[in-house]
């Protein structure tokens, strides 16, 4: 069973302001769960189905979590889907670091003010699929930990290492290429992309903003063939980092 | 002024039923309105504010449209947007005509089983950029008169065109080589995609199912350098698209 305090607790989960107050994090649905319980996050407590914990046993078998059993309307209470999983975790956010070292021939993503928190999920499955390690968020970024963008990040969210900054600071000290998502840039096809460095992508609808264009080293565009006036944010940062990772995977 | 029952038949339009009940679909947005106003698409009947109507008078001046004013209150009763916006539009379904002529050296994309509204959007979004004409849905896939998904097409539907139709038939007929999105197929960067083709795109969680496999000529893979499993259907189209793509936009 869950109490009333901790139903109340889940579903203060769902907002940004308490996520941050209790440091903590809602991970809902079988495969994510399955893959937050194979991952170093620290997971809080767990809420599943008697069929779920019994097939799972496994999976929660030697770790220090709180475990309760849920009915699946209670379950339902306390979801952010419409089609409610059997089995809801909660984890820590992990504390914010310092910005890793960015090494030369390596590959980093810098988003500015991604807004939509799908779009975050979806760019954050995108690096782990391309192996990127690490990914520079701006302050008005939204939040990674929010429900829609664990949910659309499957997983991969506890394999990339996501850091909110000042992408301004970090570029004026970096001596990496960066290279800047734009509409008016340089055609990607033809660009030697074999040092990498920091890819940057800009707002959903108003792109890389004036503040952060000067230390843009290469501006890089996807040609276009059709009437489509601009690409979705995700859709072009898969496009880039395949751009940026191809060479890898055509050498012998 | 919208009346009770034309907010009634606007409400209805949100359900695929009475959609394809009365042929027609909403559109919601200035941008997609305005994007369906200057298309060959058949608009009914347009709802905005007298703002709207102020600001817009050349998009709507020359057509035989029904017009009402709104209050922002009444759009808000009709739309499916959180959001919503001061203008929504009533489209006719275009009918269903014949599958086109698939063309040698032409790209097109057909969708087995897409479920994702969302991504059904996206992907028209994602062919419109790449110039490609037409998408082959199978008869299962997501409604593309779908609100999310005239949404996340962002007026990109108003120029593509879609067939629903039974892709066995079609593979069985073509001539034209069928590249299967798989997770173990050939590394699509060492591939000679030059004589394009169908790019066939499987469900969101099974992919392609059994019986179009043996129609697949050229399995392809996107490699992976992570540890995602998969890559979401609408981002594997994106690259693979832009895989297809990219010897034209190399050429001098």
């Amino acid at each position: 069973m869950i109490s009333k305090v901790r139903i109340k607790f889940l579903n203060s989960l769902h907002l940004k302001k308490f996520r941050h107050e209790h440091k903590a994090f809602l991970v809902e649905g079988n495969k994510t769960v399955a893959e937050l319980l194979s991952s170093g996050y620290y997971v809080q407590s767990l809420y599943a189905t008697a069929s779920w914990l019994q097939a799972n046993r496994e999976l929660t078998g030697n770790k220090k979590i709180e475990i309760f059993e849920a009915t699946a309307e209670e379950l339902k209470a306390c979801s952010t889907h419409t089609q409610p999983d059997e089995v809801i975790a909660v984890a820590s956010i992990p504390a914010s670091g310092a910005i890793p070292a960015l090494e030369k021939g390596s590959l980093y993503l810098a988003l500015d003010s991604i807004n939509d928190p799908g779009n975050l999920g979806s760019i954050i499955r995108i690096a782990d699929w391309f192996g990127i390690q690490h990914i520079l968020c701006s302050e008005d970024c939204v939040d990674a930990y929010n429900p829609k963008t664990v949910s659309a990040a499957k997983g991969s969210l506890f394999r990339t290492g996501i850091t909110y900054t000042n992408l301004q600071q970090v570029f004026a000290k970096t001596a990496l290429p960066v290279y800047g998502a734009l509409l008016e840039g340089e055609n990607v096809y033809k660009q030697d992309l074999g040092a990498k460095g920091i890819l940057l992508i800009g707002n959903e609808a108003n792109g890389i903003s004036q503040a952060l264009l000067p230390y843009i080293t290469h501006p890089v565009s996807i040609p276009s063939f059709g009437g489509a006036e601009s690409l979705n944010a995700a859709m072009a940062t898969a496009i880039l980092c395949s751009e940026f990772m191809r060479p890898a995977a055509i050498q012998p």
